[in-house]
């Protein structure tokens, strides 16, 4: 084989790595569903035409496009925004009214790969369709919260702002040559740069020293507005504490549909930056597929959620789904015994595996060493004619002649 | 938007079949983990090279492939055996010697889309690389029943032959010009074609009617080998019952790359023929990847499997993840309760949805008939000064005033 390498921004997800993802992805599934969203699933290939002119000429570039052999113009899944809009207007009979939907799949961008930015990636997306209440505002914000509450997340901080407010405090500032969402673009940037650095760049974008001092006094007296505010209590009767939720008048987010709420999601013990957002869109839906639907949601960056609750020591499930007992095979006569004994403890709930051959013992312990499995359970002769089995823990090496309901006993406690 | 259609042979899975298909891939990963298998996730790009000139000429022609923007040739994911030969000589030192590895991910082909054959679906493919020892035949037997059985199947049957057997029956009848392959392929047919047709098409390839007559001869008194045999009895070990395992010494499976055992898996009650199979291959991974590892698998066909647990009732899992109870919005007065009710109720693990607006009580019953949610939670003036909430259920339309606790025993009850 002359090819073993991955494309360039491609990724293996060995063993240990696919794991967490599993768990985090099946947590966001749960969650998700208990507060009554319904899954949706995309192909990965879609007429270009489809997605091409919806998400701004530089990103027309980054989407993988081709001819197919039937001649038709495909391309890769790019977000699943897009494809939702298409779903909306394709099943609009079969969906209801208000629909509440998450899809969590993988997309697909020809970006310049580099440290933390892949060409295929998982977006988890969570959005309520067709209504305008800012109670589905707050459910949103309930849901963003709830997924990091079950992951195990205790300091998660939202930090949310109105667009409405954010524009009608920078509109003052904007002119011909100046849009609001040209400001709004530096203003975002409030968290990576100094004032300093605003201050210039608002300059170099043509506002006068007075006037840029002027718009960040505006900003910082900005307040909440009524809506903001009821979207808050809202949220905290479902469930949010009042102190995760943290109203920041420089948040822009850099998209420009976003109508109302936007909000980015934060775990300042993990120190990359935003974990996710989202807001309010009203208009895109129509923009996109004809359809007058209102929508509020938000995007997980799946990659740094992954990353974030791994390295605050949250997917011990994961390691529950691994290997616990490495069952051996110690001759023909105990054959038998040994299969009958992995049976029992896969029976219990115990994630067993059996060497898959007879073979040295020295062997065998030292395959699970290799495999990091924490228990071999060990029939020879003995233990055959007492039926019993040997139960050993690897790290400590220390083990104990039992009968197998103590050993399962033993095993499920510890895990 | 032009275009509000999905490519030919793809599909959208809306939120009731998509349910469906979560719950026997979790099902899937559930059974995999149990018996110490590892999860595996490989690109769904790679270098058209990986992929080119292994599945043979015609299969060729069904990849997907196209030049990037980088002017790399690339490839859509085909199957999931040449990705995992890949890894398993670029991670060579990093994996155990025996690798168990499971892999659910979704394949492409650009084949013509017809009734139950997809452009773009789901395999699930489970094997154990490292091992030639009939114990690890008798797993994956054990592992693709134990599947079936978490998902409910009563009567799964489970076809086996042996290679050399079969190969060593048809041998007498080959010649230069008619291959062993080449009988396989005729005979593998037996399943769907009469005697006579595969008689003729044996006669059509240039033996004559004695020779065919005595080739379906040595057919039936042909008998389990040895090999088999130890198996068979490593598989009831292992927990398979041995009226599930019949011996089909008729059964050849199209793929030239196996080598032993070779099995098929049906479910009679569902009609459609096979649902997965596999057997040993203890070659191809190296003339994949020049890594010289025996293995031993099968690929489960997930569609078929979808339908047929669906066809069999046995999805009822995929309606508990459906919301169970809509709460009702009465008005702004009872909108702290309600919202708090919903997670109260969400935290006893009922998945609810709130109704996301204030309207009317009967707009809000129509959405619960609408979405088919069986219950809705009324709160309206006289509940909350009781502390009581209303407990509707939609199919009888018969309701109560009872407390909340009740009302969520009673839910769980019923869940």
């Amino acid at each position: 084989m002359t090819t073993v390498q991955t494309l360039k921004g491609f990724r293996d997800f060995l063993p240990e790595e696919k794991r967490k993802r599993d768990v985090v992805a099946q947590t966001m599934r749960q969650v998700f569903a208990n507060y009554g969203y319904a899954p949706l699933e995309t192909p990965t290939l879609e007429y270009a035409e489809l997605l091409l002119g919806k998400y701004g000429k530089e990103a027309d570039k980054l989407v993988y496009q081709f001819t197919d052999r039937g001649e038709r113009e495909v391309a890769l899944r790019y977000d699943q925004t897009v494809p939702t809009a298409r779903v909306l207007a394709q099943y609009q009979n079969e969906l209801p009214p208000y629909f509440r939907r998450y899809q969590i799949q993988n997309v697909f961008r020809a970006d310049k790969p580099q440290r933390g930015r892949y060409r295929e990636f998982i977006q988890s997306d969570c959005d309520i369709f067709g209504s305008t209440s800012p109670v589905a505002d707050a459910e949103i914000l309930a849901v963003f919260y709830a997924v990091y509450e079950a992951l195990g997340v205790r300091d998660l901080r939202i930090e949310i702002n109105d667009r409405q407010t954010l524009f009608g405090t920078l509109e003052p500032f904007a002119s011909a040559n100046l849009s609001v969402l040209s400001l709004c673009q530096t203003i975002d940037k409030a968290d990576k740069q100094t004032e300093t650095e605003l201050q210039e760049e608002l300059q170099s974008k043509g506002l006068s020293v007075d006037q840029a001092d002027q718009l960040f006094t505006a900003l910082k007296k900005a307040e909440m507005s009524n809506l903001l505010q009821e979207i808050v209590n809202t949220a905290v009767a479902l469930g949010v504490p009042k102190s995760t939720l943290k109203f920041n008048p420089n948040l822009a987010r850099g998209l420009d549909y976003y109508t109302g709420l936007i909000f980015e999601g934060r775990i300042p013990e993990y120190g990359v930056g935003s974990i996710g957002g989202g807001g309010r869109y009203d208009n895109l839906i129509n923009q996109l597929s004809g359809q007058n639907i209102p929508a509020v949601g938000f995007g997980i960056g799946f990659d740094r959620t992954v990353e974030a609750v791994d390295q605050l020591g949250l997917l011990t499930k994961a390691d529950q789904a691994k290997t616990q007992v490495l069952v051996t095979l110690f001759s023909l006569d105990t054959l038998q015994k040994s299969l009958e004994t992995a049976q029992k403890l896969r029976a219990a709930g115990i994630a067993t595996e059996v060497y898959p051959a007879l073979d040295k013992l020295s062997k065998q312990f030292k395959l699970a060493d290799q495999k990091k499995i924490p228990y071999v359970v060990v029939i020879g002769d003995e233990e055959l004619a007492e039926d019993k089995v040997t139960l050993k823990q690897m790290q400590t090496r220390k083990q104990e002649k039992l009968s197998l309901i103590k050993a399962i006993a033993q095993l499920i406690k510890k895990s």
